[in-house]
C-alpha cells in the first residue's frame, strides 16, 4: 500500500502529539465537539466501538451477578450534601437545573418557573443510589445488592478534550452493598480485576493496577483502586476505577440492615466505573500516523470489503462476489461471535476509499476488482502491519485463515503496546532519580515522554502535593516483593508509587 | 395454585384500575418513583424488560441500515428556537440548566457560575441533530443519513405516572435525512412498520397503525404516524411514533446538499421514537389481578426454577438438580436465542417464593423439592393460565417441550389481548352514535372502558378541538375500503378517525 502525504494523518505524532490525537478523532470519524462547549457528539464509528466495549463489560458484570438498573438524571441538592467530602469533590463542576419552563417575554424566550430546590445533573450516582438502597435494604437477607447502570453523566470541565475529559460523557457505574467489610473489599478487587482483564484482553491496553493515594482517591471513598495505561507520549491515562466506600455513603444515606444476630448494622458499599474515555485510550495507545488501529475485539467491523467499482456492467458481478465473501466470513466465528464484516458500496475505487478504512483502523481490508474476480484471488491488508501486511490469497484460504488472522492482529497490537510501556516503566530509588527520569515536561510528545517511574513511597499527603506541583502525580501505589526505603521519608516500605504526568 | 387474598395484587383491576396499575409496578418490582418529582428509578426486573425491547428494536434498526450515535444532552436555546412550531410545542416542559457550579455561601450550598446562555435539557433531539446534519451533509452522495440514538430525555410533566408519563424517560430516537420526499416518506412508513411488528410480535400488543391529525402531530412535523394500543380499561396508549418532517427542520438548521444535477437542495428528514412507556403498555395489556404477565419474547427470564429448600442436607442435591435443569434449558433455544432461566436460591419453600414470581410475570415457573427429585418429576406452572396451567412432567419431556410452550404462551397472550381489543373496537356513523358508545368517562375502569370508536372523519381542527373538550381525542386516522359521509361535515371520505380516551 503506497502512502502519500495527502492520505495520512496530519500532524504526525512526532510533530504534535496533541494535534495528532484530534486529527485521528476527525480522520477516523469517531466524534466531534458539540455546539455546547465541552460536550461531544459520538459518531457511528466511535459509538460502534463503545457498543463493543459495553457488550464485553456488560457480559462480565452479569456473569458476576450484577443486574442493570436506571437511576434518575437529577439529584436533589440535599443528597449530594449528605456526604461532606463527596460534595466538596464535585461542587466545582456540577451543572444545575433551576427552571422547568420557557416563557416568551416580548418575543424573546426566557427561563421560567423556578424550581423550589435546584437539581444537580448527576456527576455520579452514589448519593441517589444510596437513597434507594436505604429503602431496598432492610435485612441481611437483602444483601448483597449488586447493580450497575449505563448512563450519561455531567462534570463541567474547564479544559475539555474529546473522549478524555468532556462535560458530558457516557459510562457505566456499578453500585453494590454488602453485609461485611471483607465482602465489599473483595467486590472492589473483583471489579477492578474485570476492568484489567477487559482492558488487556479486549482493548489490548497493558495497564498497571493499583490503589490511589488519599489525595487522588474518589471523594468519599475509603480506598480507590484503578488501572492506569501509558499513552504513546509516556503520559498516564486512568482507565477504570473501583471504590471501596466503607460505611461512608451508607451512613450519609441512612442505609441500615438487621443482621442475622438481630443487630442493626450499616452495610459496606462499593462503586466502580469505566467510560467513553476508553476510546481515547485506544486512540492514543494503538493509533499511528495513518490514523486509528483497532483491536479486532472492539472493532465495530473487523473486515471491510472494498469492491473496485468502475461504473461498468462488470460492477454487478463484483458486488455479488463481495456479498458472497461477506456471507462466508460472517459464518466464521472469532471469540465466540460471528465475524463482523462491512461492504463499502460507494462508487469509486482505489486509494481514496482504502485510506478511509485505514484511518478508521478496521483490522482487515479486502479489495476486490473484476480482475481479482477472474483470478479467484482476494487482496487483503492487515491494518497493524500496513507496509508489509498486504497479501494475495485464494478465497477459500483467505476465509479459513481469517479468524486466526484476527487473533494475530489482536496479539500484535497488545504486544506492541506492552513493549512500548515496558521500555518506559523504570525504577528509581530517590526523588532526584525520579525527577531526572521524568524530566521537566518540556520535551513531551510522541515517544519523547518520560513514561512511568516506580519509586518506594510512604510519603505524606503534603509531600505528594509538593511533587504534584512539578506536574507529576502518583498514579497509584502497587505492592513490591520486598521493602525499600521510602524516597522521601527513608522509612522501609513495600509500597511503590507509580509516578507520571497524566491526562 | 391456590390463591389467597394476601398474595394477589390489591386493589384488583375491577376495584380501581389506576390503583391496580401502581400496585403491579410495585408488586412486580419494576420501578419506583424517584425523590425528584415525576422521575423514576427503573429496578432490575423493569430494566431487564427494557433491555429485551432494546435488543429487539436495535436489531431491526441495524438490519434496515441504521447506525447508533450519541448526541449531547444539552441543547443551546437558539437551536430549539429555530423551528417555531417545535419550540412552541416544548417550551412549557423543558428543564433548563442555568449554572455550572455550587458555592458554599455561609455554610449553605448555592448555585454559582451562571451560563452565558441557559441550556435546554433535551426533550427530543431534532434540533441538535439538524445542526450536525448541516455539517455532515454536503452532497447527494452523503445521503441518506440513517442514525439512531438510545438516550434519556426530559419533559417536565404536570401529572406524572410511572412509565406512562415521567419527567425523565429512556427512549430511542431515529433521525434520517434523504435526497427526496418520496424516500423520506417511505422511511417514515418503514419505521412505523417496525414498531408495529415489534409491538405485535414481541410485546404481544395488538395495535392500530395510523396517522395523527394536524392537532395531534409532533410539533414541527408534516405528518406523524403512530401505533395505538388499547389498555384493559379501554383507553388508548400511544406506543410509538414516526414523523415525516418534510424540509422544516432542514430549513431551520440550514441543511443543504448539492444534488446530482448540481442544484442546491434541502433534504427531507424523518424522526421516530419508542420509549420506556412500552413497559406501561405491557402491564396494562397483559397484567391480571395476580400481577404482571410477560410475553416470553420480552421477559428478562423465561423460566424461574424454585428449589424447595428446607435447611436440611437434602438441599444440596435439590440445588444441584436445579443447576442441571437450568443448564439443559439454556441449551434449548427459542426464537434463535438461548432460553433465559433463573434459579431462585433464597431459602424457603412454597407459596411465598412462588407468588413473587407470579407477580413478576415470569412465563414459566418450575418448583423442585426433594420428593420431586426422587420421582424424577418437575412441577411447572404457566403464568398465562395460572389456575389450570399447573402440570407435572418428567424432566426430559419438560425440557423438550419448553420452547413450544413459550410459543404457546406468547401466542395466548397476543390472542387474549387481541380478543379484548376487537370486542371494543366499534364503528359509528355519527358523532351522536360515537358519543353513546364512548360514554361520558364516568364509568371508566377495567373492562368498563368504552374502547375505540371508528368514525368517518374529514372534520376541521376546530371540530376536533370541540370533541377533545369531552375528553375524547382522535388517536389516529386510518384508511377505509370505501367512502362514507364524514360524521361532522357530511362530506364523503375514506378516512376513519379512531376515537378514544387516552393516556
Amino acid at each position: 500500500m503506497t502512502q502519500t502525504k495527502a492520505t495520512s494523518v496530519t500532524p504526525t505524532r512526532a510533530d504534535d502529539y496533541a494535534g495528532w490525537y484530534q486529527a485521528v478523532v476527525r480522520a477516523a470519524d469517531l466524534a466531534e465537539p458539540a455546539p455546547v462547549r465541552g460536550c461531544m457528539t459520538i459518531k457511528p464509528w466511535g459509538y460502534g466501538i463503545w457498543e463493543r466495549i459495553q457488550a464485553i463489560l456488560d457480559r462480565r458484570f452479569k456473569e458476576t451477578g450484577h443486574r442493570n438498573c436506571y437511576f434518575p438524571l437529577f439529584i436533589p441538592l440535599q443528597y449530594l450534601q449528605a456526604e461532606a467530602e463527596h460534595v466538596e469533590g464535585f461542587a466545582a463542576e456540577v451543572a444545575m437545573v433551576t427552571h422547568h419552563r420557557l416563557a416568551n417575554v416580548g418575543g424573546r424566550l426566557q427561563v421560567d418557573a423556578p424550581l423550589e430546590e435546584p437539581l444537580v445533573v448527576r456527576p455520579t450516582s452514589e448519593t441517589i443510589v444510596g437513597e434507594a438502597f436505604s429503602r431496598w435494604i432492610q435485612s441481611h437477607r437483602d444483601l448483597p445488592v449488586l447493580i450497575n447502570q449505563w448512563a450519561n453523566v455531567v462534570r463541567w470541565e474547564k479544559r475539555p478534550r474529546i473522549f478524555l475529559r468532556t462535560s458530558e460523557f457516557l459510562w457505566q457505574e456499578g453500585h453494590t452493598a454488602h453485609a461485611t467489610e471483607a465482602e465489599a473489599v473483595e467486590e472492589t478487587g473483583r471489579m477492578l480485576g474485570i476492568y484489567r482483564e477487559v482492558a488487556e484482553d479486549a482493548l489490548a491496553l497493558p495497564v498497571i493496577a493499583g490503589r490511589k493515594t488519599r489525595r487522588e482517591k474518589f471523594p468519599g471513598a475509603v480506598t480507590t483502586l484503578c488501572i492506569e495505561a501509558m499513552m504513546q507520549d509516556g503520559r498516564a491515562l486512568q482507565s477504570g476505577t473501583s471504590h471501596f466506600l466503607g460505611q461512608n455513603f451508607a451512613r450519609a444515606a441512612g442505609i441500615r440492615f438487621t443482621d442475622a444476630d438481630g443487630a442493626i448494622r450499616l452495610p459496606h458499599t462499593t462503586s466502580w466505573g469505566a467510560s467513553t474515555r476508553l476510546i481515547g485510550a485506544l486512540i492514543m495507545t494503538h493509533g499511528d500516523d495513518d490514523g486509528l488501529r483497532l483491536p479486532p475485539a472492539v472493532a465495530p467491523d473487523q473486515v471491510a470489503i472494498l469492491p473496485v467499482l468502475r461504473g461498468t456492467p462488470e460492477d454487478a458481478a463484483v458486488l455479488a462476489r463481495c456479498d458472497e465473501i461477506a456471507g462466508r466470513l460472517r459464518r466464521e466465528s472469532w471469540r465466540g461471535e460471528a465475524v463482523r464484516v462491512t461492504i463499502d458500496r460507494r462508487p469509486g475505487s482505489g486509494s481514496a476509499k482504502r485510506w478511509d478504512w485505514v484511518r478508521k483502523g478496521v483490522p482487515v481490508i479486502v479489495e476486490l476488482g473484476a480482475r481479482d474476480l477472474a483470478g479467484g484471488k482476494v487482496i487483503a491488508w492487515r491494518r497493524d502491519r500496513l507496509r508489509d501486511g498486504k497479501a494475495e490469497a485464494g478465497l477459500d484460504e483467505f476465509v479459513a485463515a481469517l479468524p486466526g488472522r484476527l487473533s494475530e492482529i489482536q496479539a500484535a497490537l497488545a504486544a506492541e503496546a506492552r513493549g512500548w510501556r515496558d521500555t518506559r516503566l523504570r525504577d528509581a530509588a530517590t526523588l532526584d532519580e525520579a525527577r531526572a527520569l521524568l524530566g521537566d515536561g518540556g520535551a513531551e510528545g510522541y515517544r519523547s515522554g518520560a513514561g512511568f517511574v516506580r519509586l518506594p513511597w510512604s510519603g505524606s499527603e503534603a509531600e505528594e502535593a509538593a511533587l504534584a506541583e512539578t506536574g507529576v502525580t502518583i498514579r497509584c501505589l502497587v505492592p513490591a516483593e520486598g521493602p525499600a526505603p521510602c524516597a522521601v521519608t527513608g522509612v522501609a516500605t513495600t509500597d511503590r508509587a507509580i509516578l507520571a504526568r497524566a491526562y
